[in-house]
């Protein structure tokens, strides 16, 4: 049966009314109090895993989902081994370089050499300081990065802003932007070849919406 | 001022009872809807930070924080450079390996040779089967890690268990235990070397506590 990995958090419900507009209907995940982790579609066509927004390329990339729904940052940050077929425009947001707003810091550039810099995405925030040629310790963290320059940890952050409203609660201000991030329709690489579950229609039947609604 | 790093989750409320009773109060991060990161002690002596449990031994490493309380299992995962100061007896539970209830697995060595095991914890799982010299794929994933063997995309997860009842709940069995764990309390090695803020004063308040709760 098609299997679709869904990312819990801020995208989810927008996947599932994208699904939902092309006939496959998850809504059952947005029950409050339900602790499902896989649902099938009351058609029987199709059922969906409800995993954590990281894990969806590892869950496309094994097979176990032929399609998944994931932003861009999760994307650039694992490099998985997926197909990347469609933008799928919202869950809008920029990986960014934030420092304190006293600092005296207004570009990555400016940033010390050997300063430190917490991320959740240790990936991409070394990418970028490499390709800057500007040597920074990255401070691996799993949550509230801002709480690096907050407590005089590091100089700076690499995350995820979306409003801005956590930055700036926080008294720090977006000096750089690594690059834009919104969701992305991925696909098990071989599944799409040998169009498994006639993916091909259904991918088609996604990108036509997403094209559509530009 | 003295800081103490607290975990976000489990651990928080026994955590918060023990600092109490040694007339430290953090309980306002009890109150509920509170997003607070930061608070002070209202004897004016300590603030304390609250963080993702993995992230206590990074701001206790680099000494943002002297003092931090936090599960034997992010030590062993994150092998950071803290001093291990108290086993602090709360919060028990275990690492195991665990697999189907229906596989024919029933031990660590009688899994597949090149077999798949999920984790969150990926240096401890690569440690334990490596031990065993039993080579096998390790899939990094960030939560519901009992989806890895219900959707056949690995034969065992390496987790945390404390009741079982997320084991019993998706149809896994325990079959190895890695290691058990309690909370425990860390200091940043330097600060307590040179007693900063009174470091040991409180180290042995909080040790005598857990030593009479044997």
């Amino acid at each position: 049966m098609l299997t679709v990995a869904l990312p819990k958090g801020a995208l989810l419900i927008d996947s599932i009314k994208l699904l939902q507009a092309v006939g496959l209907d998850f809504s059952a995940f947005l029950d409050s109090g339900s602790r499902l982790l896989q649902i099938q579609d009351p058609t029987g066509i199709a059922k969906a895993l409800l995993v954590r927004a990281q894990d969806v390329p590892v869950y496309v990339e094994y097979g176990q989902a032929q399609l998944g729904i994931v932003g861009y940052d999760v994307l650039r940050e694992k490099t998985s081994q997926v197909a990347h077929l469609a933008d799928l425009r919202f869950g809008k947001c920029r990986m960014s370089v934030a420092v304190r707003d006293s600092s005296p810091y207004r570009s990555s550039l400016e940033l010390p050499p050997h300063g430190r810099v917490a991320s959740k995405f240790i990936h991409c925030a070394r990418e970028h300081f490499n390709n800057l040629d500007l040597p920074v310790e990255i401070i691996p963290l799993y949550g509230s990065v801002e709480l690096g320059p907050i407590t005089g940890m590091s100089e700076a952050i690499v995350d995820l802003v979306s409003t801005g409203r956590t930055l700036k609660e926080n008294g720090l201000i977006e000096i750089d932007i690594l690059f834009e991030s919104t969701a992305r329709l991925i696909a098990h690489p071989l599944s799409y070849r040998l169009n498994t579950y006639e993916l091909r229609h259904w991918v088609e039947q996604l990108q036509a919406l997403t094209l559509s609604a530009v």
